[in-house]
């Protein structure tokens, strides 16, 4: 941040009185400009036993592959975001279920939160942010092939409460390197 | 936003390509400036039977009673953030517990989440923000002089929880009037 976004007075950095952060500060209208962390919104959707996956066509981590997440918008519930992100890249329609993950990247000012989901029917297809969708098995998931930790660590804790009849919420917090000039994802650590 | 806080140039609001919704754009650098929900935590701090609450010194809703909350700021987890607020509007140092109420305020722009936690001691006191801060039973709670309806709901399902000895989590939707011009926590609806 360079400049006041309300009136284009150079920016400094400080921290305003009452205040116990450094903040992006304009010195001419006063404006004090916040940067908070952002919430990633995803699910897995289930078709009987077998979820859907998304092989991304974007950077960061092109070609590999993640669960249907995406950063929420103004406006919209949690389970709305992770529906339409849903739709987005894998163009299926679910129905939202319980609390899966939510997993904290300080590094990234980021948090995910990840839903368990059931598609309404098999019927799917790569979004523009998607290379390839399809529904895999337990054993068909491309463990190795996992874009984000975030996405990893849902997926294992998805299969682990199914196999044990429950459906569980899991927090964790993921240090992973920053990559800046990418979309703020988090590489893996 | 009017000019673009990477150059300084006048902000349109349009649609960039391959996106859905309308968005702050810089058409000299090309910058996209998105706006996306903001994360408030909070905690209920329990002491044996009663529960820490503090009453508000700034607006929005200044002399009513709240729960400890606050905007999360980026490089902190959310339960450390819960804990931060904690500290800073109540001086009282907690053990952060389970999960107990997410609420999407999306009128504000704002996702609410809040756990149940721990004092350590029973040593508290009214921080900047707060008039006054105290513990109390379920009996003494000022029902109807509560500042927020995200706290509302967050004590109401912390109390029906202890009394069947449950600690589930809680999903709420408000759609309370947003105020302009405060700090944008949403007025009761």
């Amino acid at each position: 941040m360079n400049f006041c976004s309300n009136c284009a007075a150079p920016i400094v950095v400080k921290t305003p009185p009452g205040d116990h952060l450094p903040r992006f500060v304009c010195e001419r209208c006063g404006s004090i400009h916040y940067k908070n962390p952002l919430l990633v919104l995803g699910c897995v959707p289930q078709w009987e036993d077998r979820i859907l996956i998304c092989r991304r066509a974007i950077e960061p981590r092109r070609g590999y592959w993640t669960v249907p997440a995406g950063f929420m918008e103004n406006g919209e519930t949690m389970q709305q975001a992770a529906a339409r992100e849903c739709m987005e890249e894998a163009m299926a329609q679910v129905e939202m279920g319980s609390l899966l993950a939510i997993v904290d990247v300080p590094g990234a000012h980021q948090v995910h939160v990840m839903f368990r989901a059931r598609l309404y029917q098999p019927v799917f297809g790569p979004g523009p942010e998607s290379l390839e969708v399809k529904l895999v098995t337990e054993a068909e998931i491309p463990w190795d092939d996992i874009a984000f930790p975030s996405g990893l660590f849902t997926l294992q804790k998805f299969f682990a409460d199914r196999a044990a009849g429950r459906e569980d919420h899991h927090f964790a917090e993921l240090r992973g390197r920053f990559k800046p000039g990418t979309t703020s994802m988090p590489e893996p650590a």
